[in-house]
């Protein structure tokens, strides 16, 4: 057998195994995306290839794709759902699109409400300066950029909560494929930021998504 | 001049600069100690070597030091505040346990309540799994390992909490001064773990408390 | 002439000089097995590309191939032999399957007996966990895993028997194609974890049987 | 508290946990130590500096040590143990002597019989061919080898069991501290040749005592 | 001999050769100083350590000399001269400064005028905000900066003259001695930013200098 | 939205902002050319894939491209202009034509004047030194060579300007994708040279200019 | 124009300019052999592909092509010369030929004989010792391996001549394109081992050809 | 035992086995020296320290040391000899002399004549274009370089001999070590260039030993 997937995460770790869908033939991604609705759990899935999609729009025609973002959603329950929190993700450039794509379709799987602000890097400060206040009201920060990876030090300086930095491999020559803006984030002169690996747009809005769910859970519990 | 101490931050990130000792002279050390306190701040320095230590505590005799985690803390005000919030910081090994202390010391200075369980690496997963209860009612969880730096992807598929991974330089040969866990904390298969520099216990620490600062705030303000 | 095959090492090391496809034009590599069978020793060869691989079938239409795994086989006799020995090999996820092919095909030619379980990654314990009798009865475990490969220390610590590890290319970023896993199962923080190259499966099955040979033979020779 | 040493490692692995001395104090590690011998387990204690073993030989004057591999070992029982097996333990040069000192103690603490041949490098190989029978009789042989790490290539040509290579630091400017023999091991043309990280002594003869152990017990149950 | 001094070298570039003093004894030190004294040069010596600042200062006492940026001045003349040009030298932090001394020194023994603003990192923006009337009316700015080295991005997108970017060894873990640095500047996303060697201070300002006279020259000349 | 154009950057820097093509669908890309267009600003693009380039064409027909350059200009006004300045480019080998393209269109858009020498590599001195006065007559030099990257290194001890090194990606093997030229540029033994991102013809060409326009203007000011 | 050819370099080195064809028009190439005919050079290209050869083919008829080498040789005279010299080129695998091709081609081309010896690496001794007369009779001997290329630190220990190792880009994973070979020998054991760039067979048999040459010609002067 | 001298190699190789000091005790080193002795054989050892030294002055008064070079001689007979060939050693800079005089010592050793030219690196040409008659009568030239190890590509388009070169650990940042003047050496643009590893002065002067030696006999044997 190719897979022995994970039903009791959602209990767990509060969300379903995700479906990591690179290295998996489109019969295996769709034998797995069946094994969780089979056992009535919500259906997420990255770095979905062309091949993949496609089969996966045979199989699963109400599934929702993201063909820049390179994500399949498949919700168990088409109701709608109110969406908590406050998740704000900037990007450097305009490259740095489809990992912050895949960044907001994670955030919107996990019920938590996201705004996005493109192509603001610091070569011209003031595109992010005019969002101070957007800044300054999220939960959580996640900042998507290659090349020299900068923009996660200056926002870190300017806002009190958490920055998750997103490292891509925008750029050429000496970003090594996303390794430049990596280091600079592991070095951020700022203090509240973290990282995830390159191009992990997922990762980010994962996290992201259990901090603002907390938060708010909190805040209805009172 | 040798500093501009940025007197704002407090009021733009919660908590007041930070001191990087590394590199300062004792007197550069001192000297930005003293203009923190005369603009009324807290006072917080990390990475502090021998030298910088003594000369501090000859001019701070009150100043708190951890000669283990290498920090210094001199809080404005001597009265005992309330903690908030619940932070849990694990370490895979002992030798992890310096860095350990300036992640908890960094807690406890941003007014933040923490718990530590020490050498309950993966080789043995019962010591960690005896502390399922503790571990899944956490805030944050911060893991803190050397070598192969594989708990956080174990700690990580056991709650629903963020963790906040961080590589230390134990180790030889391969792991190359904390590279080696550096990468596998960023490469974890549990999807809720960020990750800072290698030995950065002030960023891992930080970063918990803006977040358990935030789950309690809302949580008092509802 | 392209090529100078070793038809003594049967003799000095237990099984004949096993094909490197890789660099080989069809025509080479089919020489190269015209050899073996002219000197009566069993063929078998790995990472065989898709062209090699049809040469081979109209060359050698009773060879045994596996395109998942990327061999040939053709074994010099077709009576069925008796296997020896216990080999376990576990992958940590889908995408290490290939890997795990090569390893299978590799004991399986050399007279060894394997059983495999997929998919147990340690974000979900209770998945390795269940099969602790299987682990625990085995020669050899082999256990072959990408991205952060935490597998093989959690292994380690569960049996008494050698592990062999081997990192896979599964990963994007800075697994930086297998390196990642490799750091870590080199760093493995239980001690009897050896290690093989990236992509290794022929390696790990190759050394595996030995030691699962060695172990029979005295058994029997007793 | 500083360890929660781990007891019953005894029971799932065949040898009790062995103390990575590195990074604690002289203290922490006598403290260990101490634990382990109220539970009644052998005591081995790896890459123990100088104060630490001024400080063990203090308090257990009656621990064996050996300065040259930096090993401590407190058997919990005095009486003399028939040792099992045979390991044939190699260097290429003098300068891995350390290294293999290290192997050496493991392989006696584990109960395992040993051999050593020490300076055979492949500049000279007249040196290592006079000891084939030797090679040829052994059930693992362990090859510690530094600067172009050849040495596992050609044993592995020459011998039908398993072949364990421990890249050393032995060299300078491109053997980058050991990197460069780690990758002659790692891509041995040799089919039976497993590697450990550089310098660990400790781990190739920890896994070669499974190894000879499990062919031994074998043998003797039968 | 040790020496083969470039006493031509003033005539092609407008600058005698510069001593690089790291790996030569104190004596030859002194005696490639002597050699341009007696050809009429000015000396400047770089990477002094305090053996030979010792012994220099025995030798030549009216030489010129910083412990902090490890600089010896030597001019040929002791009759003041008109410096030209502007350049701007800052610091993303305080232990930068060492660097920038050697920066700043360049600058003066070569003819040039320039000032210096110290630790406006980009975690507090309003530092370096408010002396962009300064920053505007230099002909080159140098920008030193250790860590995450993102403070030149920030200056290029504020500036119309060029951007020299100088990494330092300053930070720990991933900085890996300025590599961190140096790849954030290499991929400035700033256009006018040109990038030295880690911790080259000299070179920066040997540079800016070229380009300050220059400007100068054509000013003087019209 | 997919950009945030800086249409404020012409007036901080001196120029517009440059469009990097790179991980822009053409529609994007064109759609931030509209947009400069509107603001009444300049147009250059580099790194145009064929794609993007076919598309520009359709799209605004007066555009002027460079194949081999893979530049894209559409100037504001039509009207001839006059060129200040004199940078000099010089190339390696003949490999490294397409960067120096990328180079001399930058330098021309930003209206400075520049000659270029093609193919003057170090294993052939005489063809370099013939071209000496050109040389010596130069504001910048702008040198671009992949492999050993040795040419800086001797130009820069012939001239009295800056010289600004390009490495290229031009090499095989442990040339790195360029890294090493980078390197030896990195380290060039003549002080005055200063480095830009592999391939970045484009970053030395904008420096270069803003240095050649800087002199001019004062030069034309007094 | 796109090349400067070094006409003189015959004179000086002995042997005319070598095209690199790497990064060049089909047009270029032929260009360049164009004009190393109208000087009445031989012309001798590397790495040509596929492209470059179908073109030369056409305007150069009677050039002389080897597809495996990847070589293009048109010498000034067709009449047949007298080799000299006598260097031996090895492999240690088959997948190691394209490279000895490159070898083979640039010794003819520069007048020297060679012999070749395939596929005898070290896995099977017996293979490379069975040469051993001829291995003591060459002026210098070429060993060509990828994967662990421990064949040239064997050659060495066996001869009295130089020898020059050439790694090569065979392997995967951890051969990381040559480097573990390259690292290999560069650490060789034996000490008259000099090394070359990664699949550099060209400058191995050039500098071969040189040494070869000179014990040559120094035979005949006599 | 503590080695195993290769009594044999002079027969094979031409020269007796060098001892590598690095990692032996003092009565180690000169327990392999006694042994040479003994067997009549020359003693030549490279990389001995101080303590090494000073043993090694007390047991063995008639043996020659450069302190500078760091090696140890002691040839088996005191009789002059005819020293053969015409090795040239060139440093770029005065810090590489510490290289250069184990190379000049290995010749010497070895029985081959030499010269050097000290510090005539490429920022001032004509230092070494001075030397061009010499240059051009070398059987080797040897160049020794750090930083950017720009020398070899010059020299190697002024000669029709072999030329070694190496590397240096001069230098700082960007060098690391060594690294940078090895990758421009390997990509020299020069054909005859061949390299050995960092510091490694003992290989090349081992190498153009073997080179002159052969030259020198054939010549003799005429
Ligand atoms: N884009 C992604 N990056 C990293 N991990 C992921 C990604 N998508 C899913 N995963 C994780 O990959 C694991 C599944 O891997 P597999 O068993 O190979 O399907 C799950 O634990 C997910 O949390
Ligand atoms: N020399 C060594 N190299 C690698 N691992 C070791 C070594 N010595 C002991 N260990 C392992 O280190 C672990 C103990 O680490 P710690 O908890 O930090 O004392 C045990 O699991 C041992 O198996
Ligand atoms: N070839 C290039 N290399 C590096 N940076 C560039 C290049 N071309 C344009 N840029 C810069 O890239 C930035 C635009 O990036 P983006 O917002 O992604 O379009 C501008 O600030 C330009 O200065
Ligand atoms: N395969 C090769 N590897 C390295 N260098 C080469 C090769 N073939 C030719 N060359 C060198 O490349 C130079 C020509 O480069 P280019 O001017 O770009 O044609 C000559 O100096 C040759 O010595
Ligand atoms: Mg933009
Ligand atoms: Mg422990
Ligand atoms: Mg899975
Ligand atoms: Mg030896
Ligand atoms: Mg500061
Ligand atoms: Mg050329
Ligand atoms: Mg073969
Ligand atoms: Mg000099």
């Amino acid at each position: 057998d190719f897979a022995t997937v994970d039903l009791h995460r959602r209990d767990r770790c509060g969300y379903p195994e995700v479906i990591f869908a690179e290295g998996k033939t489109p019969e295996w991604t769709a034998g797995v995306v069946e094994r969780l609705r089979q056992a009535g759990q919500d259906c997420f899935a990255t770095r979905v290839n062309d091949d993949q999609a496609a089969y996966l729009a045979t199989r699963f025609p109400d599934g929702i794709q993201d063909r820049i973002g390179r994500t399949f959603w498949y919700p168990q329950s088409t109701e709608p759902r109110t969406l908590v929190g406050n998740v704000l993700v900037l990007t450097a450039g305009t490259g740095d699109l489809p990992v912050a794509h895949e960044t907001l379709n994670t955030l919107t799987a996990m019920g938590v409400q996201s705004q996005r602000i493109v192509d603001v890097g610091v070569a011209g400060l003031h595109r992010l300066l005019r969002h101070l206040p957007t800044l300054q009201s999220a939960d959580v920060v996640i900042v998507v950029a290659g090349m020299d990876g900068a923009l996660p030090s200056v926002v870190g300086g300017l806002v009190d909560c958490p920055v998750i930095a997103v490292p891509t491999s925008v750029g050429y020559g000496t970003t090594f494929g996303g390794v430049a803006p990596l280091l600079t984030m592991l070095n951020a002169c700022s203090a509240g930021v973290v990282t995830v690996n390159i191009d992990a747009g997922f990762k980010a809005g994962y996290t992201a998504a259990l901090i603002a769910r907390r938060v708010a859970k909190r805040n209805v519990s009172e």
